[in-house]
C-alpha cells in the first residue's frame, strides 16, 4: 500500500463550474497506483467542489443560476462583507455543497459514472486562484 | 492493509429515500476486514447518497417534500429539459446533496450511530437502476 | 501503513457552528502518523460537519441565520415533531451540509487552508452531547 499527495493549481473567472476530471486523471496515471481511494480537498471557504454532469453544459449553467437565486448576493441577512456582496454568499454555496470528494479507483479508472465529470464550483465574482489539495492511496 | 472493491445495484421507483444499511452491512461482514474505511460513491449525477434517521419513516417524507419544494421541477431558471421537468431538478438535488461517504470501520462495526441509516436519495420520478460503487481500506 | 480510530465528544448549547480544529490537530499530532488521510464522521442525523472560515465570526452567525431562514423550525411542510420544531428542520439542515469530511495530511499538517477551520454544526435547540468519529490512515 502506497499514497501520494499532490496540489493542483486552478485559475477561475467569476462564479460558475470549472471542469477539471483531465487533470485529475492525468495526475492518477502518472501514479503508478491502479487501486485505491482518491481524495480530493478544497483550500478554500469560498470554493467548492462537485461531481456533476459534463456531457451537456446547460446542466452547468443551471445550476451556477438555481445557487444563485438559492443564497443572494447582497442579502440583507448577512453581516459579513469585507470583500463585497458576494463574501458571505459564497461561504453559504459552499456549505451547501462539497469541500472534499472521495472516489474509489479499480483498475486504473476513477469509478465515475459515464456523465460524471469533476467540477471545482468558484463562488467569488472576482478573478481567483484556487488550491486542490489531491490524496491516493493504494497499490 | 488490504483493499476491496464492490458495485451495489439498487432499483428506485420514484423520488424519495431508499435505505440500503443491510446490504451494505453484510457486504462489509463478508470482506474479512474490520478495521478501516468504508467510502460509498453513487456513479450518477441524479441521485445522491444520505445518512438519515431510519427509525421513523415521516423523516424521509419530509426530507424528500421539503427538498421537492426547495427544487420545484419544471422551474423557468432551468434550460436543461432534455428528460422532462425532474431532470435539471435532479441535478441540482444532488448537487445539495452528498455523492459519497466515507464511514470509519471499528472492530468489525461500522461507525454509524444508533439512529444512522444509509440511503440512496432518487431524484428521477421514473422507475431508475442505480449503481453505488463501494470501496473498504484496512485489516 | 498504520491507522487510529478515536471519538471526540463535543457539548453544544443551542443551533450554530463550534469549532474543533484545535482537538482534532491534538488527536493527529499524538498519533505518531505524519502522512495519511483523515475522516470525521458525525454520529448524528440532527448535527453534521462543516469546513469554514474560522477568521471572522461573523461568517459563523451568518450562516446559521441562513441554515434557519432557509429551513424554518416548525415549517407545516413537515409531520415528524416527536420532539418539538426543531427536530424535522434538523434532519433537513443536516441533509444540506456534511455527516463527513475527509482531509489529506501532508508532513504532519492537514491540508486545511490558511482560514479554515473545521466545525460541529448543531441543529437542536436544547443542549446536546454529540460524538464524532475520527480515522486516521497513513505512516
Amino acid at each position: 500500500m502506497q499514497q501520494r499527495h499532490h496540489v493542483l493549481k486552478l485559475a477561475t473567472r467569476g462564479k460558475g463550474l470549472y471542469e477539471f476530471t483531465r487533470e485529475v486523471l492525468d495526475w492518477v496515471a502518472g501514479s503508478g497506483i491502479r487501486s485505491g481511494l482518491l481524495t480530493l480537498f478544497v483550500r478554500h471557504t469560498s470554493a467548492s467542489l462537485l461531481v456533476q454532469e459534463n456531457a451537456d453544459p446547460t446542466v452547468q449553467a443551471d445550476l451556477e443560476r438555481f445557487l444563485s437565486r438559492l443564497v443572494p448576493d447582497g442579502d440583507p441577512i448577512f453581516t459579513h462583507r469585507m470583500e463585497g456582496p458576494d463574501d458571505m454568499s459564497a461561504h453559504a454555496r459552499a456549505a451547501l455543497t462539497q469541500v472534499h470528494l472521495s472516489i474509489p479507483l479499480v483498475d486504473g479508472n476513477l469509478a465515475l459514472g459515464t456523465w460524471q465529470g469533476i467540477f471545482l464550483f468558484e463562488h467569488r465574482v472576482d478573478p481567483m486562484q484556487r488550491q486542490v489539495a489531491l490524496h491516493l492511496l493504494g497499490e
